[in-house]
């Protein structure tokens, strides 16, 4: 057999969640994990143990390995680049993974193309903040706060954020000496994702547009497809994230997070050029699973349907609790619940930490949401009842 | 957390789908397999190579898991009856699992049981043969022949089966020394089975009953739901499997082979106590798959709904051809349909050997059939435009 090897770096619930959908496919599957502890470890059957950030780690996982794909985007720009000048095909490659990596270069790259994004620009200290604020402060004769200032690099789930109201409270983000971006507070009425898997032929599928909702920043729900988005705002998402996917030469899949403004805009939020938070619901609610679908793409095998099986699917984080043992809620949901689908990440329950998610699907909205919803909240201990 | 570990006996493609189906549960599960190349334990995290037939390899296995079930039925009853007596929970346990290792066995009980078989009883020569099959001869003169004679352990896909038409044809059987089961060929319209799923505390689901086709002895085909099966007929199958099930104390996955008869009775032909090639069709087709209502049923957690996902499912197996490598007609396959769900078990590729299958689902079961079919034909190498 010559099915081929597939190399993921990193040990965390997207190469646990793509493992598991690689075993069908027949593809051999090895992880370069942190700890044999770690999600995806558990439940690998090639399992390597290193550091990420040392090159010698990552040449010699990569050895036998037909590509090289991602977990999360740590892994150094320069390591991704000696890989490919060894012969090793890393998917997506360094030059469109780098947009993921620093969102500094996002912007400044999505602007060059149109992508319409929030006002934005790197700023150098609170002053400029402030400057930056006033550069926006509309005719009211505000003084344009808040502002929202990013670390360039580094930021996942709200942390390397910082919301300002002023000056004054923008000294943070420049302590630890990493470039920082500012943008314009966008009014938006909701989070929407549009999720698209690219292969290197240049084969690409769309799913369906979801909305995202987040709770402190943390993907807490999402709704497949996002209610009420009308067919030509869904299409101009899914246009722009393929568009986004061309342009960037992005292979495997793309997450583009986006603002759906007061206005009827949308407006590029993120980018995850990997299996992402808003694209889980795809393992129950689509014919073929985001990681499924990322496999294929990296591989460049021809791509899966992206299609919904249900009229509703609703995915709820599972996120830790109080209660370090999530055993007995486990209990009470599938005997609640028998439609219910659980993902265990097999990780230790701290509180806020993202463990698991539930996905639900069906006919009815209102229904489908409130079983995620119990479901979840259950598992964390926020409802007894 | 205190999930539990499952520990698998056998490492085939029954174990490496189970554990599939364990990832999102949050169940740790640990495998014991004959070699590390083994269609599980490429893909599981935690594989035990050793050989199932030594009760200190079992003891040493079973130390840290939950519970104990099985990937095949060959595990002697004294060694799971040792496990018990050392306190760990086998599922099923020796005493159901006994008849799904000997047909003779299984018989006598199903028969005291009043569940309809087809006429049987141990035969001890040819002669003997002969004299089963006069018992059974007909108004119309002939001497009863054909008849079924099987060894009562150890066969599979019609391995230890034959089919003999006189009393010269029936010495085989008889060279090994193991008692051999004589049955009457039952005048059989199709195959059916009736898969359910059924946990410690009593809880049990029932899954569509199926229409199965055999070639050469080998199951090639599954329907979900059996085609024209009166709901009369079909819940008396289901009825029956859950009987069975009930009085035998049988826990997990249990599938009754069955013969539905020209004049439309149902007779019991295998018991299979463990996820079954029958039930493939629950991977994509049902909301809850086999794999995973098997693991929630030996851990006595409660079981997932039953129900289908589409109004047909179809699955093929894929075996070996001609040719050892499947990967060009894989990728034909999935280029030729998006849909297509192919579930490979990384074996390597024997004329005959069961290296796969294929599930395709949808509205109009003549497309669904001929989709699943191309794609099994394609891979094996017997189709090729």
């Amino acid at each position: 057999m010559t099915f081929p090897v597939v190399g993921m770096v990193g040990g965390g619930q997207l190469a646990r969640m793509t493992h598991e959908a690689g075993i069908p496919l027949g593809i051999r599957f090895k992880i370069l994990s942190d700890t044999p502890q770690d999600s995806a470890a558990q439940v690998a059957g090639e399992v390597v143990i290193g550091d990420y950030r040392d090159l010698d780690t990552l040449r010699e996982f990569a050895r036998g390995c037909d590509v090289i794909t991602f977990d999360h985007e740590h892994v150094p720009t320069e390591h991704l680049r000696a890989l490919e000048a060894d012969g090793v095909p890393v998917r997506p490659g360094p030059d469109a993974l780098v947009h993921a990596q620093d969102k500094g270069v996002m912007r400044a790259r999505l602007s060059e193309i149109g992508v319409p994004c929030p006002r934005h620009r790197i700023v150098t200290d609170p002053a400029d903040v402030a400057a930056f604020a006033a550069e926006g402060a509309g005719a009211d004769g505000g003084d344009g706060f808040p502002v929202i200032l990013k670390t360039v690099r580094g930021g996942y789930d709200g942390k390397g954020v910082w919301f300002v109201r002023s000056e004054a409270e923008a000294r943070d983000p420049f302590l630890a000496g990493v470039p920082v971006l500012a943008e314009e507070k966008v009014d938006f009425v909701r989070e929407l994702a549009a999720n698209i898997v690219r292969s290197p032929h240049g084969q690409a599928v769309a799913y369906p547009v979801v909305e995202s909702r987040q709770v402190d920043g943390v993907c807490d729900t999402v709704i497949a497809p996002a209610p009420e988005l009308s067919d030509e705002l869904s299409g101009r998402a899914q246009e722009l994230a393929l568009r986004i996917a061309r342009e960037l030469d992005v292979t495997g899949h793309l997450a583009v997070e986006l603002f759906e403004t007061r206005d009827g805009r949308i407006l590029v939020n993120e980018l995850a050029m990997r299996p992402h938070n808003s694209g889980h619901w795809t393992q129950d609610g689509a014919v073929t699973s985001q990681f499924a679908n990322h496999v294929r793409a990296v591989l460049d095998l021809p791509l899966g349907d992206p299609r919904p099986r249900a009229p509703w699917t609703v995915m709820v984080n599972v996120l830790g609790g109080d209660y370090p043992d999530m055993y007995q809620g486990y209990l009470h949901c599938m005997a609640r619940d028998p439609q219910l689908k659980i993902h265990m990440y097999g990780k230790d329950v701290k509180p806020g930490r993202k463990v698991g998610h539930v996905n639900t699907y069906g006919d009815d909205l209102d229904e489908v949401l409130e079983r995620a919803r119990h479901a979840a909240g259950y598992l964390r201990g926020t409802i007894v009842e």
